[in-house]
């Protein structure tokens, strides 16, 4: 029996988010029945984080035991061809018995684009939000800084996550330009249910001036999730690294 | 009665091209049916081009005539809200009668793009002809200087194609790396059918050596099509630009 850690990229339109589901098509369940074609076993899966539906991934990492032989290299070939346009596998390696993508995982990298052109374009329709008014990012960038830390992020944790300890140590978090498009980075230990997209909801309102930049550390110590701001819509989000001890499962 | 020179963008994946067909959606089916519930009235629009089932337009320019008074930015915002997520206006003008997308064309640019890495990757999917092997784009630009000029291109037109004449005059050809892609351009007052593809056919078949730099000006004079190259895959290549005496039809 090997332990494999399998790196893929998705994008997420199409999918119900990562996790397998009764009646809805799951980026889990499509890796899983590629995975059985290829390796000729029934094949279980771990994956990293559950992503939302709609949401991409330029790196997620999984793991999952085999026995076949077969070497890790033409596995990521054999399953690239059983895997479908909008799912890549992109590496794979053994690891320890002990390995697991979502325990051993040290940290995560999201990035959240949004397009601020006045007129929406088919080219980033489904990899962008489409907010057509002009954006402080230097104003976002400040109000950001109050994020990072190790805080109990109550504020920007969709109620529904049923999630007792909701303290993270966010190390990371910075607004940018790209163009057209103002690109939010997050990284963390570990993150809450729609956390991202509540940190940029958030973020926006600021640009907007519904909260001020220097209400964060308030907003983040009420535990109020009706404080923060809006939650941003899946499709700008982005798993885009995921950091393990010694390797950094970034192919 | 108005002229109006609608510019769109779409991304033509979903699309059998831009030519109304029976049995099939084209952009030119879709785009006359948002028109008609946009301005109350049947619209019949001339487009700047054919391009074939799966190209993309980052720019493409058609004309119609309607009886609306509505101005042409608000035909813009009612149009995008009929508009499929993969088709948006970007600008509407008013043009004399006698403007015509097509006749009164002075030239286009194409930009084909091809993604030169190993493995296959979703975000470059439908926007790339994945391709995953070294291309020297400096030979491949140092070639491509023999197709500048006016020439009989019969050699780089597919069988099919019913078109008495076939001189163009090229104005421009170029072969550049962005990071593992090698984005290829050709401008011309007009093009043949299948053109741009077989011209990228015929650049790789360079870098591969199978046709050497300096056969191209004898491959142009056979004007023999099996002398040239493949016809690479349409998802590659994209309408940049449309040249327009006075205005370039790029809002």
């Amino acid at each position: 029996l090997r332990r494999l850690l399998l790196t893929v990229r998705y994008i997420g339109t199409a999918y119900h988010g990562w996790q397998i589901q009764k009646n809805a098509v799951t980026v889990q369940s499509v890796l899983q029945d590629a995975l059985a074609k290829t390796l000729d076993e029934e094949i279980t899966v771990h994956g990293c984080s559950r992503t939302d539906a709609g949401v991409h991934a330029l790196t997620y990492c999984l793991h999952f035991d085999t026995e076949s032989q077969i070497p890790e290299k033409g596995i990521v070939m054999m399953l690239n061809r059983y895997l479908p346009d909008d799912i890549a596998a992109l590496d794979c390696r053994a690891v320890p018995d002990d390995f697991h993508a979502q325990y051993s995982c040290k940290g995560k990298l999201y990035e959240y684009r949004i397009y601020t052109g006045s007129i929406r374009d088919p080219f980033r329709h489904s990899l962008c939000w489409h907010y057509p008014y002009k954006l402080d990012a230097q104003l976002m960038d400040r109000a950001a800084r109050h994020i990072v830390g190790r805080k109990d992020f109550r504020a920007f944790c969709a109620t529904g996550g049923n999630t007792e300890d909701t303290v993270r140590n966010v190390t990371h978090v910075s607004v940018r330009t790209e163009g057209d498009e103002t690109v939010v980075s997050v990284a963390a230990d570990g993150f809450l249910y729609n956390m991202v997209r509540i940190i940029v909801g958030t973020l926006v309102y600021v640009s907007q001036g519904k909260i001020a930049e220097d209400e964060l550390p308030r907003i983040i110590e009420s535990r109020d999730r009706t404080r923060a701001g809006i939650t941003a819509p899946p499709c700008g989000l982005c798993l885009s690294k995921v950091f393990y001890e010694g390797c950094d499962g970034n192919g």
